[in-house]
């Protein structure tokens, strides 16, 4: 089906989102996209499943940690969401989406003092995968998408802060340094945290359209950045084939407007 | 104190954070502000306390309802967060916050519908005003805050879908139309959901300096506005006195570089 085609049909029909949390995500990564996308759920058809390995309450809690430096940092303050969902019970999902898979200011490191091996994030990747109509990751949830193998053969993007420790992983994964995010095939993947939003935008006018989003987007009064390769945070966290050439900043606004 | 001695008062001394949320709040109205206020409390001092009228989940959903001009929309998905205290239970504040006290796309006229006369969010600002340090809202909080009487000969700001809604409130306030966020005395008022972002990393910087807190927002890769008088949602929301001779667009990238 063509472009119009495409959006009439994500309009018409259900659109089950499942939105993965654990201990120690990140806030931002979460609940930017959700924002612009219960925006739209005023519009269009969605469910939402929040998705643990338990269902339950879910904490941003970092507690005492070192950051890669060796750096000893403080416990952080947190909020707890609530987990809807267990992997075990969690409905059929047409959009998965994976937050960071990592602490804040711990890097990938800390990740194993709250999951050790345990896999289940992979795991519930890699069982849906192929049932599902696309799969997005913000940061370092692009990490358990490699981990999951569902990024071989395809281009991808991550944090800048923690490119070199998400980057070993997966198989012909084309890791993309200049990239606010990244969409090839069934995959979506962001830079860190906060591209999270731009490639929520990205995502939802690619299902749905212009016009609804953008209402929404200036009712939040959110200026997302829409040049899927403005890039600076990779120049900042000196990632290997960062565009040194171009400006670091970018020029945005409302969504809509020219001047 | 000087600005220096500021900053390392408040690096020092431990600061208490209350974060108000009701049903119908707006997700990035407070995890966008969490998201940068977490990251420092790895830093520096902080506790959290999320407020409302009842401890336990509190939820973003928004039922079947018109938007002001009367078109029906659906209604939404949504998450829930745990709110830590009641208003009767709440520790000490410095600092206090108040999301959106409207719906999304419902507009004021649609608070009834979860509010009814219930003045428990204004009751609870106008109580503790004095004791805090400073008092924050974030969008259409700042209704909250003018009903309580805390913006009566202050400048202020808010959403610039809502404007008309909500500068009636208050005594002698001055509304800043041209705002993406406002700091007058004890009070910092931001425009709407995402502007929330924006307003903390200011107040982050006026409290901290900026060593940590840029760190902290190129790591979650967020290009703040820097500019308060950045406001293009005036001229898209048609608010009175809105700069239409300025371009609406905005030049960010990562804090801390100039090109």
């Amino acid at each position: 089906m063509d472009e119009e085609e495409f959006h009439l049909y994500n309009q018409e029909r259900e659109i089950s989102i499942g939105y993965m949390v654990f201990d120690g995500f990140a806030p931002l990564d979460v609940f930017g996209p959700l924002q612009f996308i219960s925006g739209i759920s005023a519009d269009f058809n969605m469910s939402l499943s929040i998705i643990s390995k338990k269902a339950g309450p879910i904490s941003t809690y970092v507690p005492l940690h070192n950051i890669d430096d060796g750096m000893p940092m403080k416990e952080t303050i947190s909020a707890s969401v609530i987990a809807t969902h267990s992997v075990n019970d969690a409905p059929s999902l047409n959009l998965l989406i994976v937050p960071v898979s990592d602490i804040r200011y711990g890097g990938i490191g800390n990740r194993a003092r709250f999951m050790g091996n345990d896999t289940w994030i992979e795991n519930f990747v890699a069982s849906r995968f192929n049932a599902t109509d696309f799969v997005a990751s913000v940061c370092t949830g692009a990490m358990s998408l490699a981990k999951a193998g569902v990024l071989d053969g395809k281009r991808a993007t991550t944090n800048k802060l923690a490119w070199s420790q998400v980057i070993p992983f997966g198989n012909n994964v084309t890791w993309v340094p200049n990239a606010r995010w990244t969409h090839d095939d069934k995959i979506w993947t962001s830079s860190g945290v906060a591209a999270g939003m731009d490639m929520t935008y990205a995502l939802l006018r690619w299902l749905y359209g212009d016009e609804r989003v953008n209402v929404t987007m200036n009712a939040v009064e959110y200026a997302p950045h829409v040049d899927p390769h403005w890039d600076p945070f990779s120049v900042v966290h000196n990632v290997p084939g960062a565009d040194h050439a171009h400006s670091l900043k970018d020029l945005v606004g409302p969504v809509g407007y020219d001047n």
